[in-house]
């Protein structure tokens, strides 16, 4: 069974866009996933295939209307999760990303505009989703980049492209840094550690760099590290206190 | 002078990909902004086109080469701003997108693979952004992300679609909820003070609900909404107590 993703929105020819290239394209065209694209506007109920209107209250802007988009999310649900994609929704994780990768695909709605009205969220099961504090002319580009984290990670898409676990956020901690040849450019050499050969002080720099690395790029981060996820081994520990 | 973003990447047929539709696309097409996309696997030196190499070190995938991103970006540096996306990067926000709206345009760097030989942040004026605590396939969703939230805060593009100021983030807080038409869906009605048509109460309510999603929703988000932007007038906090 492939992952499948189905997106409601407006913008239907904004699908696969980029998801269309590269890995994620491949494994679109080989089945190992499938995306279909729904116009929320075929289930406008009135002969002007109104999808919106002025938000109550006033203010600038049109808001998606409850019934209209209910009629489309009702048409595809199937007990996939259902996202919907919002600077008010909880910041997307790759947690959540990985957790998605292994449920049988997502349903994502797509706001523009004002946004969607309120009560679609009392009256249907829609987790809210944000990709970052910043704000979008719509949720196609979030639900992108969602599609785009979920499906690196479905089986054989990446191939030896990438490990897909010594990887930032994967352990709750920024990748260490990297470097390739030439050995030296612009009068900058890569570290000698990363020539000598001995995978066990490789390995021990590089966690050293990729904590020293969220300690001072994301304190925020560095600050919940061992919360929930993998706790650096003992190990670990106690051979950076030889260096 | 429109505004100009220059995208350094091995992809250039990803772009503009889902910005040619809808507001951007049109302003794409009005000259309001240019977009163009540079295969960096053109700087490469040698006759295989080589543009990354084995990490330095051992482990899976490949390092994009210093010296190939560094002839691609020199070709392309005039003095906009240089980003690179990569999730060591430092989170994108609404402030930087603000800002980056406002200057001349972008050059952004888009990795893939394990990502760029560090040096490359070292000899050159680079400045390393994330979208979000994932990990995404390449840089190129996370540029088509920084571009969209910029080109939407150009003038004339979102016309009366938003106010582009009664946001999320751009106060520091979540936007308060939206309603519109029918004024009763499946049982539940838009709040009462939405319809009052009492200006200043609908906006006290507004200002209520955005602090209260944003305090339940958000609480990393309301420990620094003082910090650096707009801080609640004092009038707005007298009312509040009224109510």
């Amino acid at each position: 069974m492939s992952w499948r993703a189905t997106i409601l929105t407006l913008y239907p020819d904004m699908f696969p866009g980029p998801l269309g290239h590269s890995l994620a394209g491949r494994a679109l065209a080989d089945g190992t996933w499938a995306l279909n694209a729904v116009n929320i506007r075929d289930f406008a109920a009135d002969r002007h295939r109104t999808v919106d209107d002025t938000p109550a209250g006033g203010g600038p802007g049109m808001v998606l209307k409850a019934d209209v988009v209910a009629a489309a999310l009702d048409s595809v649900a199937d007990g996939r999760p259902v996202l919907a994609m919002t600077p008010r929704g909880r910041p997307l994780t790759q947690g959540r990303v990985r957790a998605l990768a292994t449920s049988p695909g997502a349903i994502i709605l797509c706001g523009r505009f004002e946004g969607f009205d309120e009560r679609i969220f009392q009256r249907r099961a829609i987790e809210e989703v944000s990709i970052g504090d910043y704000v979008l002319s719509g949720g196609e580009m979030a639900a992108l980049v969602v599609m785009d984290a979920c499906v690196r990670l479905l089986p054989g898409v990446m191939g030896a492209a990438s490990s897909g676990v010594e990887e930032s956020h994967e352990s709750g901690l920024l990748e260490h840094p990297h470097y390739t040849r030439p050995p030296e450019w612009e009068g900058l050499a890569i570290p000698e550690v990363l020539r000598s050969g001995d995978h066990a002080r490789v390995a021990r720099w590089r966690r050293a760099q990729s904590e020293a690395d969220t300690r001072s790029r994301r304190p925020d981060l560095w600050d919940h590290h061992g919360d929930g996820r993998v706790q650096p081994p003992s190990g670990a520990r106690q051979q950076k206190k030889e260096e």
